[in-house]
């Protein structure tokens, strides 16, 4: 049995703990200033093609959205997010905590458009309301669904006509771009920021924070929230050995193509995807007694919704670490549990 | 040469990294609810001896202080500090970030006593000033002192009669514990919550918040400051490391005699201590010269400030990692340097 | 031709300045702990047969609403309230300034139900989500509708049954217990703290916000927000000329008439209501040239929002101070428009 | 018996109160964008001698103060003020509850000088500390003193050279220019915003709050904060009767006179000031038992902090209402208190 509930429930890929036990005695000085994390930001900045990004490591996804909402807007701005955007459901308030509305537009698949935004936009403008300012999208987005790159920049365009800003939350960033076709030039070209995310990709922990300008105080903003990790060339360090010769990608692909055969191999079992996703999140609506049937096996995946009365929704994730056999298996127990008895 | 700037140079204790290698691909549930970090917390509340108590695990000091004063006070309560205290000096504003107010008292070596803080409450005392409620203090302080059971006793009975809250900031209590008679029940017996720090100890990072009460809600704090681990299980693995066999007072041992070491070599050189410190930080007021010539040798230490025009205090740190031949290194380099030429 | 656009378009009832002048040059201490205030008090407390309510002075409705949310909030509960709420839409932001996000329920006429509350309850399951506590009403509601006793039982009964805190924001309040069998004992029987509107009912200025349990340390949050006026008295004064011998009825009553006159007078013409609303707010679909017309001509109101490509919603508001001869010429003024030239 | 308690235990000036009843019933849009407004700050302009500055009209100073630090700072920057400092001391925490530090400097009479701040800022050097950036000083401070323009000069040179922004607290700046020779002009010279406090000299509430450069985006931080007045109107009407014809130097020049024959009298009577007060505030010591006959006939001053075991600090505050004849009859009192009986 295994568990597709997430794609961190595995802890780390060997090379990223072989390269902390390797260097761990070597003296560091601390905070992110350590040449280690100024090689990776260097690497980042380079595959990136932007000298001038600015790049901060930083330990999770929240702070990383919250410290990137906080840096980007004055304190009357508001996010612009998805209804099911990560920092408008699955945050604790964490914007909000920082003082900033999020706004919310309806999205039939988690992805934004100009169009879906523009309602918005016209409804606020006066001093009575927030500035709605920052528009949060995330890739892959919460549904497992992507951008392309004319989606991005058609968004992007909106964004510098209204002069809004436009940040990219990547906290699945490596499916994301192995599922379509954006490259990290592409992101700081039409961004104003985005992450590129370790912890759903193969490290213990880390996102890696990009703005396409410099941002010369924003380890204030990082230290004031408790976001500065003292021995911070563990960040460095996992960023460089993912980016540094291809992991990163190799990585995300092997996620992908366990999720691709398995929403494959659901469909030819005649089971419906809730939603179209090229990426490592599969949404399906499952019988109950099939869904009840899988887990009683001990085999683990998300409930996202009651889908009708006698059917539910629910979502597989795949990772760096599923072996191909756990998607067999799985395939193998659901026409198990579909063959009439 | 050897860097005596901070304890956190290094990275982790072999042990810890072998830990993370030996169970990196087992599958767990996430955000510390997994039953690693369960067990590290049940064996945090039997070395407390206080089956109440509720221990949470967050990855650094700063973000541990905040969410303990953002879960202890009413918004328009404030923390209690010495001036030299981390929160107000080192942390950039992160409680006021939380919109409490800092209120300090001047201590002639970084410790609180009842009858420093007595002043303040006695101006404190209407609805136009904020309420003094929480007296965070830190063990070892910020100057490397310590305090004594009987120094707790008193400080925890005084804010019991004058209704304030306790919070016992244990970034060194390691350290602490060892320099002192204080022992783990005695803090959740006298305090209201205090952390035990792994950073600075042997850990890759991670700090244990510990309530002496129940707080069913925190976990809600925590997520909202964007302060939960997507793989929780590292911070509860590296504190079942540290303290299911002694290892944590080992590491703190190690450093304190070597401290001690170094503390006694320069005061036998004739040098004189800033502070009177028995734990692993040691303040020294040197003369530039040899300041100077120390640092041009590529020994590396913090400079705290100018003692007049021609001296400086600066501050030696060991670590669980110092090699003995480091500070039997110094000492000679400090001895050679004194030497009229 | 006069303004409809709101009910604060004059400044204040004559008996109101009479009572500030007549009073002007006595001594009072300040920040509303003076003897007027007192009063004022103890008789609110006695129109409500509430003999613990807390009573506090605020200037205004976003203050009131703001501080109501801050007071009975922990940092990460959520004011829950309808898309059209006064705190979602038009107050920039406040409650989340104070951090804590705003969840909203669709209202078909901006009053919220048990029904339409359940949904979002179920999907607030976990501690990565926001705790929805605090259900936000306004009554009147943002569109004129308003709450019947039968309604606010049922709500009250809801929120008592699921843990949450109701909260009344009656910047409106007058004309709402007018239009309705509500009481002012109803309301800290069935909330936990309402407001009662001085601004939109003749006062210079002023919310009284009424606590139905005593809030001793409310006052600290006052002084944090700016919120604690020092000549205090003024408030105090206001709602003790409003409320001694029920001239804030008196003034309701004539503002609602003056609202139901115009309605009757515009259905009459044919005109349709957007909302069905029995106070001092009506909408109306008006044609393009008719909404037009009137403006030309010097007559003032909202323009709410386009219904159509013809046709716009446009909103009308009465007072205590506005002239039944206003309403008159304005029915003429569209009667005239309305005619075939 | 009249209380010298504060300057606001009179309502307002006569002039005012006719005003406002005046033209109550005239209507005009709200929120301070009527004409009235408008004028009251181009009148405020044209006495400044500063055609681009930016005036708001706010309610309190408590407001204001909390509002101009949040409109000037970014998150992690801090104010920097006297210990005495009202935002330090009586303001709850307002600058903390909107996320900023506030600083402090020791300072012997309540002023700030170049000297005092510079340690301050040499000790702020990392992005572990905040970045100290708005001087806020008060004018007249909190203990009566004030600013010559030699002062504010030498003041707003350094904050020009280190980068610092200056901002001046006018809750009686009325006050402090008919005590000093600086003019409004010197203040938009000199600093990036001031206030000019109604409250305390003659209007019913209200303080203006000037930016000597535009401010665009203020009036969303004023709404986010509960700051802006429905009948903003009242707030610009008062401050054109007080600026229009010179009643605002007036008033304050009468408060000053009766503070002065205040002191001198006392002084003649051998009682020693404890602060040198050119302003409408004094501090005198004097010996318990004459406080305290003085109490016990009803004559009300606040008393400051005990002086020695046998006195006491207390202050006399005068104000635009302060009739000649209870300063004779105070000074009265203390001549037969201190007769030997």
């Amino acid at each position: 049995m295994y568990s597709f509930r997430n794609d961190y429930s595995e802890c780390a890929h060997p090379r990223i703990l072989e390269a902390i036990a390797e260097s761990s005695l070597r003296q560091t000085c601390g905070y992110g200033l350590d040449p280690v994390c100024q090689e990776a930001a260097a690497l980042i900045r380079k595959l990136c093609n932007t000298p001038d990004a600015d790049v901060h490591f930083l330990t999770g996804g929240t702070q990383t959205n919250l410290l990137a909402a906080e840096a980007l807007l004055k304190p009357y701005e508001a996010v612009i997010a998805a209804g099911t955007g990560h920092v408008n459901v699955h945050e604790t308030g964490a914007i909000e905590a920082t003082g900033h509305k999020v706004c919310t537009v309806p999205s039939p698949d988690g992805r934004l458009t100009p169009a879906l935004i523009e309602p918005l936009l016209a409804a606020h403008s006066t001093e009575h309301m927030v500035a709605p300012r920052l528009v949060y999208i995330s890739d892959t987005t919460e549904l497992g669904t992507v951008y392309s790159k004319a989606d991005l920049e058609a968004l992007s365009r909106f964004c510098r006509q209204k002069n809004l800003l436009l940040y990219l939350d990547g906290a699945r960033l490596g499916s994301a771009l192995e599922a379509s076709d954006l490259t990290l030039p592409d992101l700081t070209r039409l961004t104003d920021a985005f992450s590129i995310g370790g912890t759903k990709n193969g490290a213990l922990f880390g996102e890696a924070l990009v703005f396409s300008q410099p941002r010369p105080d924003f380890r204030w903003l990082m230290k004031r929230r408790g976001a500065m990790l003292a021995k911070g060339r563990l960040l460095g360090l996992q960023f460089q050995v993912l980016l540094e010769d291809g992991l990163y990608g190799e990585l995300a692909r092997h996620a992908n193509r366990q999720a691709l055969r398995l929403r494959d191999g659901l469909k030819a079992l005649g089971l419906p995807a809730a939603v179209d996703s090229p990426s490592n999140q599969q949404f399906f609506i499952l019988p109950n007694p099939l869904m009840e049937g899988l887990a009683g096996q001990g085999w683990e995946f998300e409930t996202d919704h009651p889908a009708g009365a006698s059917h539910t929704c629910v979502r597989f994730v795949t990772s760096w670490a599923t072996p191909p056999a756990a998607v067999d298996g799985l395939l193998q127990a659901v026409s198990a549990l579909l063959q009439p008895s």
